[in-house]
């Protein structure tokens, strides 16, 4: 590209996105399956085929498609959605010299073991809630590692133990005071990992546990909540506490707004609400601990 | 409408669609809830509407709208979405001569009370399933009531005891035989009530359970299918088996393929699959018992 | 089955869906392009299949989708849907002895040839509407041809010219008469062919523009609407008479609802409406020539 | 918060999604109708709501969801999107001292006005396309305003004039070369406005025309695409070129891909594709002038 040229290039990448990929591993009668919907991206110093339209040394989205099946295939112990990534990763910067960071992101669906007649079956799964685990994995050329796990669409609510108040009132406010209204999110979050933790379901699964409680409290009697605001950050804490290795929380939590129903001719009385999708309030924040850099700089 | 007019209107209804409801009864400190998605659709002598213009009598979607909530909110004691819809749909016929007859379809939510540290939460719920329960209603003004209860998309997978021989090859015919591939299939159901079982929420779960059973199979080893085709008539049987009060079971059944994968330089070893949403096998039947009418008379 | 047996299978079929088909004909430098979304279905004598596991004669559903490839490329001329799909559905019926019945339903993408400059482009497309046409195809072994065109997703709205006046007024009732409102649907509609049309693309783009007569109105002043009921009638009218092959019209028409808006502090000025997608009305209806059968028989 | 807690918040924010409205200007008897699904967000001094269940001073997500129809209104004469959400951004960052930055998103639904016997309806539209534009404001209390404008989901076509060859091959590797296959994408892009062009109605239009010209070319013969990347950077190029105020350009192109078919029997006579959704490629850049920074930062 010519000194003068008028233009520039200052990002780009590609891949392949929705590889969808089953894996199985037979131990014996006892089956294990997962369900990935995997995307990969990779910046690779191909400015000539966007501006001279040279394709030489391009890694192609089919080649990155059929990679994927490889490294599925050479998973041969059962793994984790994190170790997968990580190695596909890996290969990609490992392979091809011209790639200099490869961007893994594979959601997993909440396929679970069944239980018949109070046994897990042995070959047979359901999905068995609406929540995706999600794992964010780059590599690079000078070898860092960043591994971002998450959950997305997990489908939580309370009946009570919420309310909204003290909050500014101007010529624009409609919206009364409530001490006890259902609250009901689906909750999107990510976390980094400082490092390694031992086993990566069991960090993802301290993880999902402590939203749940940091959204529910306890069974007996639960957890008021002043705001969503203030339930995130709960959310947040006991995530940090529960998972060491995690140092930085992303949560995304809508607020999908039951409204009090005051059916013609009578009045509310706790009892019945109008469920609505839209609009809906949109809460997010980055919680870190005090000494980490957080992992999403923008919101 | 004068004998020459050129045109006949053989058929006319109308009604409110995805009125949504979240009821919530509270006992003490537990809190019992449900969301609801409900259409009401209502036959009435309406016909001067399409053909004056005159909508004299018409009971407005608005109203029965509002009639949803009115009819959630007079549910006082926690109940069954088959109740609330046939006292939905009698409310309709009851009330307004003009109405012949009316058709409640309602989808509840797979909300599901959390256990908290083993513990049954007070008032925290999770969306724990991808499937949603449906009941479609009707009633008429001489006083006919059909309640047949249904299941929607749930999900289902086994990693082995399935197979597909013996078919019919011809010059059109790639797919080779197998005793061995992943089945899984996103469940759709309904079963129609000859009569009213002591409890819906109890036949419900019985039928929910038998369909699991009969594409399962027991937790150890399972049960060997030849064909979707003979899996589904066995779900059928199992239900009718468990649930003495349904007379006629519909299926709707696709063949979501998990595709063996060979990855590049290697071969399939029951590993890897192509996970595929299209396109996908469609395999539907109706199984009564032998003395009743089919529920669903054209597929 | 033995007589004794306590089950009956009254009803069952099979087939593949989303069969995605492009089909491209080259005309010189002229090329024309249609994107299909196929699902077949067969009713066959199959019931061992169900009963005893035995696929002995069973047109897999893994061959129906071949030979949808089969059949598009056999369509050597440019052909409209219609033609392809009675191609394919005669093609099972007459090839395969246990089939009774084929059932073919597709849709068609609303890609339409981009003008660049005022000229229509050689070979580029673009999505150009949001409404799917569809046509559904069934023939049997004796011979019966049925052929029932249709769109879906047609989106209209008019911003005047629709009001709503003279319903039934009770306690359940909140909603105000008015005579000026916006109206909005998204319609779907099937006529079913009496005998074949000079052309189905000629016949198809006169049902889709006796549709949008129907709701619109002419451009200047457009015509008033006193319900959607009305309208609803007032377009199947036109349909019939502009498309003389079809005898019987089915209109679904959801109401979707732009509710006036009174902003915090002002009032409603015709100008700032609450566009909505739940709850809507809905209304359906068929409409007939005098002495034609209506095509939907149970709405 | 005191100088010991273990955990920061370093970024939050929030708003109202998903506020739908419509908004009518009664020009005589011609009506201009847009709908507008609106989002949004608030950066402020509410760290007290997260960490101390406080809410002094915070503008609730309700209060602006209000004040989006109040904003709707006061834009007395037609605007474009993109003033609306100016106006918008402005009124919360001036209105609320606590507030630093206000950033609007908001999506512009594709309908347009009918043509009727070659006239423009008064006051009749309908969705034509399934592109949705797009802007992304946003305004700070020192009075920084940026304005985004884009365009989502554009689907383009081409059935020739696309090719793929030299890219790298190797053990993973499978892709044929070819010289002739159908391109499709549904393109998304997003152009940041150095200054505010005369009429942003006038610079969507060009910006949405350049994408078109880009990726099909000419009516007759069209152009030569030797890679999605290639055809990207042009599209990106001859936006700048028409649209002297944008500076920057970001484009994601996913590949949808239309994969060669031999039916049964037969050969691939570019006559015949398998229509596919997943996996597709996936590419985007950044593409700027020279001198300008890119508005996307990281892809």
């Amino acid at each position: 590209m010519s000194q003068s040229a008028p233009y520039a290039l200052p990002f780009h990448h590609h891949g392949k996105s929705k590889v969808r990929v089953g894996r199985v591993w037979r131990e014996g009668n006892v089956h294990h399956m997962v369900e990935w919907n995997v995307n990969t991206m990779i910046d690779s110093d191909m400015e000539h085929a966007f501006i001279k339209g040279e394709n030489t040394g391009m890694t192609a989205t089919d080649t990155q498609k059929n990679t994927v099946y490889v490294v599925a295939q050479r998973m041969s112990q059962r793994c984790t959605v994190e170790q997968f990534a990580i190695a596909l990763a890996q290969h990609f910067v490992r392979t091809y010299p011209l790639v200099s960071k490869a961007k893994i992101y594979v959601e997993q669906k909440p396929w679970a073991r069944v239980q018949q007649g109070g046994l897990p079956h042995d070959h047979g799964y359901a999905l068995q809630g609406t929540e995706v685990r999600t794992v964010y994995v780059t590599y690079d050329k000078a070898g860092k590692l960043d591994v971002t796990a998450g959950i997305k669409e997990l489908s939580v609510l309370k009946t009570t133990q919420s309310g909204y108040e003290g909050f500014l009132r101007d010529q624009y406010t409609l919206l009364p005071e409530v001490n006890d209204r259902i609250m009901a999110s689906t909750v999107t979050s990510t976390w980094k990992y400082t490092s390694q933790p031992p086993c990566y379901d069991a960090a993802f699964n301290a993880a999902r546990g402590a939203l749940l409680e940091g959204f529910l409290g306890p069974a007996k009697g639960g957890i008021y909540s002043p705001s969503v605001q203030f339930t995130l950050y709960d959310m947040a804490k006991i995530l940090l506490d529960r998972v060491p290795q995690a140092e930085s929380v992303f949560l995304n939590m809508p607020n999908l707004h039951f409204l009090p129903c005051a059916p013609v001719g009578s009045t509310f009385k706790n009892d019945v609400y109008v469920a609505t999708s839209e609009p809906h309030g949109n809460i997010e924040a980055v919680v870190t601990r005090r000494t980490a850099a957080p992992h999403v700089s923008k919101l």
